[in-house]
């Protein structure tokens, strides 16, 4: 059975400026793949008629679907569904489905039609059309010359939800793709190019495998339609390397750690210092989360580690705000003023600034206190700032992770 | 003086699978930009010798610049450097003084040096190498039919390093790209449909107008060679809706909180329920913000609303934890025990359940707390759960900004 190849196209010169992050190609991407799909082209192209009638043109013959975001909204620089009608020989006409479903929505938001709206839902005739539920403009999609085209908002959560709630069951009714067996290995402190050796001694058939060096973890993704060989190769890499096996899960580590708290009931919060709220954040960014965290302290200064922490001053004045020392009481304080069964503290030099010889920028201690013991890692970090703060949350949850599974 | 156009190339199959974000492209569109430099096409290829060497001579044809992003570290899916080679007609062989790098690093970690690592120092012969303070691949360039063409490695930070530190005033000498004058403007609470009537009717010359609604907030960014051009319809649309004008500033709205904070010696603290840490994170996320960002109590459990804030369980038990007597407690109760200047309490209903008919996911109360008073604001934000916890972030953020303005 043939591969069905997906090329994405999000539109806008605000991506190729820059000034917007293009999430929405990463999102369609992964529910792609899931599905069977197989994404080989993404591009980003400027709102310039040419450009996006030439990179048009150039994805229908080699690609069996296209999906472009952006491009779809009320303003002058929204043009896909022009171009898209010229790509596909059919004309624009007002649809009426679509004029109906933006002249509610304004309504309800008591805003009044304008020229840019009626010209937004001119669309190319003859198109399936696919709900929006949080915007003006509907997705639209149609077939030409053999490949499916569909057009979606740039607004990440316009797009997520009619791709999932219309467009993806669509889109696997119509090209019916194979199943694809996928088994994620995460490993950690264990460098990229020792596991590569293995991999490339693999003798592999149907599989195909995608190494991804994360910040502190590494992933060894196995992709194929033989289960059979994915097992066995998968096998020989966890039977390698038991102790920096963490698991199989495409989840996130923090998925893992709400799940995991949820199954044993336990609770947590968090006395975060460099991190400044990112590992709570990425907890809450759970949904369900709120079963189990029960809140964090973020004490950036001394005094707020003092008075809602309880870490004695001595310690800071003797060891400082950074040391073994501190993330200890401020660990212990957090279990303690939280009411948590494990509290984490991590308290580090993010930099760029703030570095000595002694306690250089990277320098982070992690602590995770329970009613057993306080244990406390120290960790000497490469990076920027941004890095050095994600590595410390990642690290953080894992030895977590860690010490709840040997609960 | 003509454009100097750039494309960006990242390599990865992680990238198409969707398992990995690319971050970079958007990094380096930001930062060429700014230097005058017009980025015009961007795209993502799987590691595959045809289709890298495919997307490279379409490039060789019609950019200045090409820039690469990953595929030249060790492992057997690292292709760019031979790619590379191929494209420009270069013999690949070991080069010196990247082996000198890689074995010194190597040597620094403890590993031995792999037959992968041999393998990433065979570079091209005669290219321009650019130091990698964070990782053992350098990152390599040359000119190549009247294109330069310059890889550098896939993880974010060394990328940044290497383009930061060495690149771009390579690339700023070799094309004395022109100076581009850059005007952001934000507004609040303008629909992109309104200011789009206005921006229809600007005869602009050499001015290009960028229009990026955002999560509460709206940017109209000016770009051109015409300051005054720039500067004159820019003020056009000032005037014309002062409410709404936030500021020109290119800067997060993080940053300009800190910035302001900064100025006026103002310390600063949240109460996050729903956000779940995100403020404090965005606040941490720029450097030097310890010197006004005292701390937060993120109080995703009513036990820490009550202890830590000292919210009085009489509002809760009255008016739920989603409910502005709540908010306002909260932020009375931040401000007091953090000991800060200003404290911004969030509570909200981010979903995806938890809703109800009378307090439906969305429903978002800020409160802001100062010795002068404490107001209380109350949003209905539509969207998913990621969506709502940013909006409201930025929502926060946004009223701290104002009313640290009026003060």
């Amino acid at each position: 059975m043939k591969q069905v190849t997906c090329a994405i196209v999000a539109i806008g010169s605000e991506l190729l400026e820059g000034s917007v992050l293009d999430t929405n190609s990463n999102y369609l991407a992964i529910n792609l793949s899931k599905h069977g799909f197989t994404v080989t082209d993404v591009r980003m192209v400027i709102d310039d008629k040419n450009k996006i009638l030439k990179t048009f043109k150039e994805q229908f013959t080699t690609h069996d679907i296209i999906l472009t975001t952006g491009g779809i909204g009320p303003t002058f620089d929204d043009l896909t569904a022009e171009i898209f009608a010229i790509a596909t020989e059919r004309e624009l006409k007002q649809n009426p489905t679509a004029y109906k479903h933006m002249a509610d929505r304004l309504a309800q938001l008591g805003v009044a039609i304008g020229e840019g709206h009626l010209r937004q839902v001119e669309l190319p005739v003859d198109t399936d059309l696919f709900d929006n539920k949080f915007g003006t403009a509907l997705g639209f999609g149609t077939e030409y010359k053999g490949t499916y085209i569909a057009s979606l908002p740039g607004v990440p959560f316009e797009m997520k939800y009619i791709f999932e709630n219309h467009l993806i069951q669509f889109l696997i009714d119509r090209f019916k793709p194979e199943t694809i067996h996928f088994k994620d290995l995460i490993f950690a402190s264990l460098p990229e190019s020792i596991i590569d050796e293995d991999i490339r001694k693999f003798e592999l058939v149907d599989t195909t495998i995608i190494l991804n060096a994360g910040k502190a973890q590494l992933k060894v993704k196995f992709r194929g339609k033989d289960l059979c060989e994915i097992d066995k190769y998968a096998q020989v890499l966890v039977d390698k390397y038991p102790k920096n096996f963490l698991g199989y899960d495409t989840d996130s580590i923090a998925k893992l750690v709400v799940d995991k708290c949820i199954t044993h009931k336990y609770t947590i919060g968090f006395a975060e210092s460099c991190t400044g709220g990112m590992v709570s954040q990425m907890i809450t960014d759970i949904a369900g989360s709120s079963e189990i965290f029960m809140g964090s302290i973020i004490s950036y200064s001394n005094k707020v580690k003092i008075n809602q922490l309880k870490v004695d001053p001595t310690i800071i004045d003797t060891h400082g705000a950074v040391s073994s020392e501190c993330a200890n009481a401020m660990a212990i304080g957090a279990r303690d003023v939280l009411g948590v069964d494990y509290a984490v503290s991590i308290t580090g030099i993010a930099g760029p600034t703030g570095g000595t010889d002694d306690k250089p920028v990277g320098l982070v201690y992690i602590a995770i206190s329970s009613n057993k013991n306080t244990v406390v890692f120290e960790e000497r970090l490469k990076g920027d700032r941004e890095s050095i703060r994600i590595r410390s949350t990642n690290i953080a949850l894992f030895k977590l992770l860690e010490i709840i599974k040997s609960s």
